[in-house]
Parts: C-alpha cells; structure tokens; sequence
C-alpha cells in the first residue's frame, strides 16, 4: 500500500473541462492499495491515515496517467521498410497497395507466420511499450482476413494478457481490406465477415472496426458490418476519411460509433455531425507523417467540441513505431494541438475511445493504478523536448511494469 | 587491435558517387588498430594477418560510420518549453523573439550561468548523443553575445574533448542575434566582433558563422564578419535563407562557405550558386518540424548537384532536441531524402561541412574507427522503424564511449 512522494507536478487528467485542462497539482502524492488509486493530492494535503504507508519518491518528476495508445496493429508478421523509400520516391499509399504491396503484402506474412512468432514479436512490441509509460493499448486484427487468421490474431491478443505487461483491449478489424481471394466476389467476403467472423470473435474482441476508403470499403459495406457487429457485443468502430471524404464520420455518428479513427480529410458536415453524436476522433499523426499526408484539422474539431485523440497507428506500412510520446510530440508540432490536450488525448479521451474511462484515462481516488513517472519539469517541457525516452518507471493496476535501469 | 565480425551489413558512405550511393557491404567486417581503420570488407576477404587479432561480432547488425552532427548549438543556459505552447497557438518565430522570447532569453540565461553548469549541461547532451551512435558534434556559440561569454562558451567546449565523448568542432556564432546593449548602435556590435572576438576565438573555434536573416544580421554585416573570420583563420559557414530568401545562399557562394545551413527559402539561384561553388548545404528538418515551416527543397538541391547534409539544429527555442536518428527520419519524411540520403548527409558529408572529411564520416583503411553499430537490417529499416534508440554500442577513435545495457 504505496504513498508515491515527491512528484513535481501531477496531471490529474480529470475528464471534467476542455481538452486544455488536465487539472495539475503541484508538489503532489499519490496514494494506491492493490491495483487501486486511493487518494490524489497536495503532499501537504496527505491524510493522517496513509502517512505510515510504504513512502517513495517522484524525485520531482512529472507524473501522469499511464497512457493509453487507443489505436494500433500490434500483431503483424514482417515489416515493409522497402515501402519507405518507394514513398519517399512519389509513389502514393493506393498505387503501392496496387502493386501488391501495402496492406496485402503483411496479410500474407501475417498468415505465413506462426502463432508463436506472432506472440513473441507483438509481446515485444508490447514491452517496448511499456518503457514508453503505455498502460493500456487497443490492438487490432485486420491482417488475417479468413476465419482462421483473424481469430488467431485475437487470440494472440488474449494470450499476452498478464499483469506484467500493459493491458490489450482487442478490435476486430477483419474489414480491413478484401483479401485476394475474394477479390472477384467482395459481397461473400462480407458474408463471411458477417455470418462467420464477428460470431466468432464474440466475447474476445470488444470492438469491431472497418476500414472505409476507396481501397477497402464503402459505406454501406461499413454498416452493414458494423451493425451485425453491435448484434454481438462488439461496439462500432472506423477507420474514416483517410486518403479521402467518403462520409466516414457521418457514418460513425449514425451508427453511434465509439470512434472515428484517422480524419485527414473529415469535411465541416462531417465534423459537426461527431460533435453532435459525441464520437471521439482519434488523431494518428505517424500516419500523416509517413504518407506525407495533410494532418487531421485538429483545433477545428477541438473548437467544434469534439474530443481528439492522439494515438499511434503502430503497423508495419504507415506508421511503423510504437512511440506515443513522439506521436503526441507530432501532434503539437503537426496537428497544432497543445501538449495538454495531445496528454489528455492519449490519456482519458484515449479510454473514452476504448470504453475504459470509468476505470483508468486519470489519476483519481477508485480508478485504476495506471500512472508513470516522466523526467520533466512539466507537460509542456516533456514534449517540447523530444529524447529517447523520458520515462522513467511505470504502473499498471498498481504493478510496476517497467523501471528505468 | 580488434576485428568486428558478422556485421550484416556495412555502410561504408565512401565520398564516391551520388549521395545515395552508400557503398554497402554484407556479411562484412572491420579492423582497426588504436584509432584507426585498417581494413574493410567482406568478412569472407579477411587478410590472413588479421585473423589471429581480437575478435568482436556485430551480432548480424547493421555497422554505420559513426554519426556526425554539423550543427548544433550545445551550451545554452535554461530551455524555453513556454515558447512551444506559444508557437502552437499561432505565434511566429519573429513574435516570440520581439516579444522578449526567442534568443535573447537564453542570453540572458547563458550569460546568468555558471561556468560549470553550462560544461555539465553541455557534458549530459554530449553522452546523450554518444548513446545515439553520435562521434563528432559541431558546437556554436552564440548565446554569449559579448567577448566575455563567447569566448566562455567556446571554452567550455574546449574544456569538454575527451577521448570518452563525442569529438566537438568548435564554431564562433557571436553574430547571432545583435544584443540588447547594442540595439541602438549595430554597427559597434559588428566592430566588437571583428576587432576583439574573432581575434578571441582564433585558435579555439575552426569556423565563424553568422545568422543572415531580418531579425539578425543584413548581408553587408554577415560578408565583414565573414572575411574577418577568415583573416583569423576561421573558415566560414552561415545560417542562411531560412525564415526569409535574404540572398544567403549567394552569399555563401559568394565568400566560399563550407556550408549554408537551414535554406528552407532558398532561390532557385541561390541553390544554382550552391551548386557551382560547391558548398554543402545543411538541412535542419527538426527546426522545420518545430516552426511549421515548409522544409528545405532536398531534391532540387541534390537534383541540381548540391550535397545536402542533415543535421538537428539542437538548441533550446526551434530544435530542442539532439536526436539525430529521428531528425535522419524527418529528412526522410518531410524533405523526401532517401534512407541512404539521409545516412551519407550525417556522416561524409556532414564531415565535408565541417572539413573533416580526410580524417572521419566514412568506413575506410586510414581513417578515424568511429562506427556504431546499429540494431536493423538496412539503413533503410533503421530509418523507417522509428524507435527510442537503435544503436548498440558506439566507438570514436578506436574506443567504446557507449554500450547498451
């Protein structure tokens, strides 16, 4: 039972107020019993009841909520580094999906590969994950596409649960893009999707996304498999208005989706309509730096009241890096948003995408003990100053998962 | 007298060919005696003579020239995070420095600091850039501002050379910005250089360099401090075309310039006269990051004949951050470099920009061992999986200065 002295400034990351306000508290202490936040304050402030407690120290850190990469393709067999160049050369995100690399090209080393190997390789990720102060991650399926390969990627997903490690909360994202063979016959491919993959992944996955873009699927197509997702427990999900405004986010606030991922080219219509179904917009400025991409209109969404996310989109093709802190860094530098509300975006807005925020996202007495101690004198110097890592130790339900050596 | 083995691949970044032509070699080692190289090449090829000599394995990793940073402004006292904040709501480069901000808030913490917390400031980053496979830095003053506290600075990189660190190029920048005492009478600023700190500075700095830019120094300015550096035996080198096309370029070209760095506004004339006098021109993609600003022209430049070396800028207000590696995958991304572009721009000719392309920035019998070996398949992986750190272990002249954990 833990009384953590000494932080510098703690950032609350409370869900009440804007974006911008993550309610800090200065010369704080944080108090947690078993995996549960017990009490948040001034140190000044600490009751009379902890203060024989098990004391450490902060050292004058910055602490803040465990962060929490709400978008992200942990499991995946190869990588695509040669794609890099190709993209650097002129060639665009379709055009290398039609030559065959892109997406296609992971489903097939993603299928070739083992369970094992996809274990191993996604619970690196993971560990790597952990040393950047990631508590909790969303990971999708997407590069299965069959029955089989898709539920062995959410199997791979519950595998890795173990208190060690950040937690996984899984998508299936089999609308990710038609595989190859069923190339000519697109609507069995829904079918099977339908009828098939989503029962399967029933009570594994906790959300069912689908990719909606010229390359993979319209919108109706969206729908049609979200709405059979809700059938059985998986709540909406999308991927939209990536490389293009094809409606995506008006589809997400029909649908009543938890989010809508990416939004590079999202349209005013389809702004307004997030802001009125209260949809979170998960930001992805690895994504838009890898494809040279504009980056989403973040401070009109902001200013439109919807809540923005700020996530990785680790995967091999377009954003092939876990580093969250760095994403956020982009998000200040690319998407205009402020170091406070790119931190409440990878913290509590970030559980608001996952469905999680009654039980972590911020640093309140009842939640979770998912924090992380940052060598910074404050937020804004954390991201400003881009290092390694300044992360310094890590807590996830009250477990150290990480310490700096 | 050691031999590294099992290197899978070798970039030997010989000065030869295109600056995408790196040179590399498979399966490949590397012999050095004390601190130098004394043979390259297929580990298959090894000379019999040094066969018996100390073996050391790569471990299958990629082997790279260690990396050379030809710009940075290392020693500066405090940092200035409240100004990125500032530049994310709308705030331009040219607000922040007449409001007060900019670099005249870091002379007056430059001038305020001690001796010693300047040296051990500057020490940390120096081993921060150590641990990134970093062997030679190019180090400014100009934040010191009067004979006093150039000549500090510039000492206090003197006072750092040690074999256990990255090897500094001491550059006198006291035509940064004008100082506050000297608003109302430039001129005698531009006379105290010439006269007393260039006469300084000789004999410590290698290049005098000068910031040709609206809020600096006009052309006339930057050719009188320059020739005068010259006089002294200080070769010269400029922050040129950045914020505003000035005509540095052709003023680089102009008065022989090793470099002309930043030039994101460069002319096509300017990049013309880069071109025909054969200066290299220093590419700061993390300052164009952190000002939004729209990058240097890389493929015209390399197009139209001009080596364009890749630097981080480090310093406390545009680039505050001294990861090179990244700013190698920014030069990817935002300036369309290729990965072997982008690795021959931090090393050969980075050395070229500093004038120490005889001795280091490549793999060759006869030069410096400074090397590092890289945990990737390519260089182009290197550059594309962005991670906290990739390198392994780093040695400048013949010695370890860093090992992973």
């Amino acid at each position: 039972m833990p009384v953590l002295r000494e932080i510098g400034l703690l950032a609350t990351c409370a869900p009440r107020g804007a974006q911008s306000e993550i309610h800090p508290i200065s010369h704080a202490a944080l108090v947690w019993e078993n995996d549960t936040i017990r009490w948040v304050g001034k140190e000044v402030d600490l009751p009379e009841q902890y203060s024989g407690w098990e004391g450490k120290t902060a050292g004058g850190n910055l602490v803040i909520p465990g962060l929490i990469d709400a978008h992200t393709h942990l499991a995946f067999g190869g990588w695509r580094a040669e794609e890099f160049e190709l993209r650097i050369l002129g060639k665009s995100y379709l055009e290398i999906a039609e030559s065959g690399g892109g997406i296609l090209s992971t489903v097939a080393r993603t299928r070739a590969a083992t369970f094992e190997e996809l274990r191993s390789r996604a619970d690196e990720h993971l560990q790597g994950m952990a040393r950047l102060g990631i508590t909790t991650v969303e990971a999708k399926s997407g590069y299965g596409l069959s029955l089989e390969h898709e539920l062995r990627l959410l199997q791979v997903y519950r595998d890795l649960a173990d208190p060690q490690r950040p937690r996984i909360i899984p998508t299936l994202l089999a609308a990710h893009v038609v595989p190859p063979e069923y190339r000519a016959r697109r609507a069995a491919y829904i079918r099977l999707i339908i009828e098939q993959i989503i029962p399967g992944a029933s009570g594994i996955a906790s959300f069912c996304d689908v990719f909606v873009e010229k390359s993979a699927f319209t919108i109706e197509e969206g729908r049609e498999v979200l709405e059979a997702g809700v059938r059985h427990g998986l709540q909406p999900k999308l991927h939209a208005d990536q490389l293009s405004d094809t409606g995506g986010a008006a589809l997400a606030a029909e649908i009543g989706a938890v989010s809508a991922d990416h939004l590079e080219r999202v349209s005013d219509s389809g702004i307004e309509k997030l802001a009125a179904a209260g949809v979170v917009a998960v930001s992805l400025p690895l994504a838009s730096l890898y494809l040279a991409a504009a980056p989403i209109p973040a401070r009109r969404l902001i200013e439109a009241g919807v809540s923005v996310a700020v996530a990785t989109d680790f995967n091999p093709g377009s954003a092939p890096s876990y580093h969250l802190p760095f994403a956020l860094t982009l998000a200040c530098t690319l998407q205009r948003m402020t170091p406070a509300e790119a931190l409440k975006g990878a913290t509590i807005i970030a559980a608001r995408a996952l469905g999680v925020e009654h039980d972590t996202g911020s640093l309140e007495a009842g939640k979770r003990a998912d924090f992380a101690i940052v060598k910074a004198p404050s937020v804004e110097h954390w991201l400003y100053q881009l290092t390694e890592n300044a992360c310094q130790l890590t807590v996830a339900s009250g477990r150290e998962i990480w310490r700096v050596a």
